[in-house]
């Protein structure tokens, strides 16, 4: 349930009062509080308040950050998208979206679904340099943080060697959610030295066989895709290396029962059309069968095998914090979003820095294996 | 909607009217006639009336056909369902199953949902002595219809060389459902002369180590599986092999988008715990591996290049009939369940026999490769 302080404020955003009540009948808005600020968190999208928007108690609204469309097939997929208009072209990186804004004079991280992150709102200053937002408090930095030390993702880019990154890929302004174009964001990134995305310049459709190269070439790098943007930012679309596509599946299969079906069968539809459109034979297409084969069914088989020998299906992660605090608001926090997770280890980092790993455990997927590993007889 | 007369005469076998209304109310009870007889389907379940019973105007009701539990790890799974006590093996025969039974002097085949298929019932008399019926009015014949050559499946077992064949695996009472003993069923098989499925004996828990080298015998033999059935056909569970799992990924594969993601999921599922619980390691894991990655890539990706040089997605099968009125009525059984087919050939086979080759057209799946081919961008 919503204040009625609230109520108030998002009518006066704008919110018609029928939108507001249906929310609220089905439980899509979460009021909360973190160090301080209060806010409420859409769950579910109404109006131009996507799903995963934020507003503060201040009146300040940092839409959701919207679902960019992917094409499966690049050539046409740019062809439809972009006609034969320029688009730039940067790295899809492989991590969890954030955004970054000023309330109050503090900066808070966003997560896509509207969470305050407590971990990345500690490490944010690490990246990004606050000076920005003295200069444009009313603009919200939208970047990937990605590393192999991340509370939400258990591999990061391979480029990024410890600890985690943040990678700026967009700028938008609060209350509209409109993003800034292409060049804009550039260079006040590169004016307030704000990491960004690798930024691989300008394609048209008459370059179809450089983007595929450079497919090519980030798939061998271990590298997630691309994301095409039109220099006004108002046609957008991501397209996924072959490699991402059985890695995920690779990470996936570890927890099988925990995932919907379509994660796996989204991602063997990517490759198909990625094998389709490129044709790849013989050889080359025995090894991305090979490889879609084992990743789907190694870790797979590998839990079976733990939980059959009476262990359990979980997943340890690491991240690194300056206060010991922000460790046990993690827990706090992924407990709100129904996960179970406990500190392992504690380590001291020197330089200020403590190294946390936590212990993810998926009861639902170790209790599935378990029962049919002891024999369950079932209807499918 | 269903007649006064087939209310009335549900109301008697004991269908509870309040029953009767939510069948009615939700389209559950479908009325139709064949071959003069008339008869009221069940496209649900309600009570003992399972889902594909068919009540006819005679008052006879044949059962829908139960589903059979399957269990996933052979050894666990055997010493749940059965303890120790002993139970009968029988081949799990790839084909689709049938229920054979007579009603006002016609012997008719009835296909698992319920419907009276022209086909079957045109061919049964080929495999099944109807002496048996007037010996025993009362009893239904289930069995698989298998083989190259049949209207359901693209493929059957690799023993069945041509044609398609009937494998009795179960005799039910008509009303109850109840199904007769295993030995008394292989007793009037035999004296019959009915053809049945592969009887591989008595077994119990401690024979695990051997009935996991007949699971072995049977993959290498690129059959389906077992089904393990106590005496008294009370307790009953079905297991299958690896090769079944691939070669039926293999066959959904070319007709991806046409099935639910739960088709490839449950068998990946069930390879993984055959794998799991069998310690395949190594090369030979490899080798189911690269086998898993082929099956769900290479027809589908065929189907991929189909569709983008402006053909379809497709499957051809053929059959064989005495009467060409019996393939038109199959093109109108088709339609009927929303299937669409056409007849691409007739071809004189000489003693009576025709051969009719049937083109089945898959319009979602084309549109929708058709789609992503055309370069669609999505939100997934």
């Amino acid at each position: 349930m919503v204040s009625s302080y609230f109520k108030n404020l998002l009518l006066k955003l704008g919110l018609p009062e029928e939108r507001l009540e249906i929310l609220e009948g089905k439980g899509a808005l979460a009021e909360d509080e973190f160090e301080g600020i209060r806010y409420v968190r859409f769950r579910d999208s109404a109006r131009n308040f996507r799903r995963g928007t934020v507003v503060f108690e201040t009146g300040e609204a940092v839409l959701g950050f919207p679902h960019i469309k992917r094409v499966v097939q690049l050539e046409n997929g740019i062809r439809r998208v972009f006609k034969n208009k320029p688009f730039y072209v940067e790295e899809k990186v492989d991590g969890y979206n954030v955004r970054v804004v000023k309330v109050n004079d503090k900066i808070l991280a966003i997560t896509r679904g509207g969470f305050l992150c407590p971990f990345t709102t500690e490490r944010i200053e690490d990246f990004v340099n606050f000076d920005f937002f003295k200069d444009y408090p009313n603009l919200v930095l939208v970047g990937e943080m990605a590393g192999p030390e991340s509370p939400y993702l258990v591999e990061g880019p391979p480029y990024v060697k410890k600890d985690i990154e943040f990678f700026l890929f967009d700028i938008q302004e609060k209350g509209s959610g409109r993003s800034l174009p292409v060049e804009e964001r550039y260079r006040l990134a590169e004016e307030y030295g704000i990491p960004q995305v690798e930024r691989f310049g300008l394609y048209d459709s008459s370059k179809v066989g450089e983007l595929k190269e450079l497919i090519e070439r980030l798939s061998e790098e271990k590298r997630e895709g691309i994301v095409m943007k039109s220099p006004d930012m108002k046609r957008i679309a991501k397209y996924v290396t072959p490699y991402a596509n059985i890695n995920d599946i690779k990470i996936g299969s570890h927890i099988f029962f925990d995932l919907p079906h379509g994660y796996f069968m989204q991602r063997i539809k990517r490759l198909a059309f990625y094998l389709a459109e490129n044709h790849v034979k013989g050889e080359e297409f025995e090894n991305y069968a090979k490889a879609l084969g084992i990743a789907l069914l190694r870790p797979f088989v590998e839990s079976i095998h733990e939980v059959a020998n009476g262990g359990e299906v979980d997943e340890t992660f690491t991240v690194r914090v300056k206060n010991i605090t922000t460790a046990h608001k993690m827990v706090t926090h992924f407990e709100r979003l129904g996960v179970e997770i406990h500190i392992e280890d504690i380590e001291d980092l020197g330089n200020g820095y403590w190294g946390i790993t936590f212990k993810r455990v998926y009861p639902d997927a170790t209790r599935e294996i378990r029962e049919l590993w002891n024999g369950l007889a079932f209807v499918d």
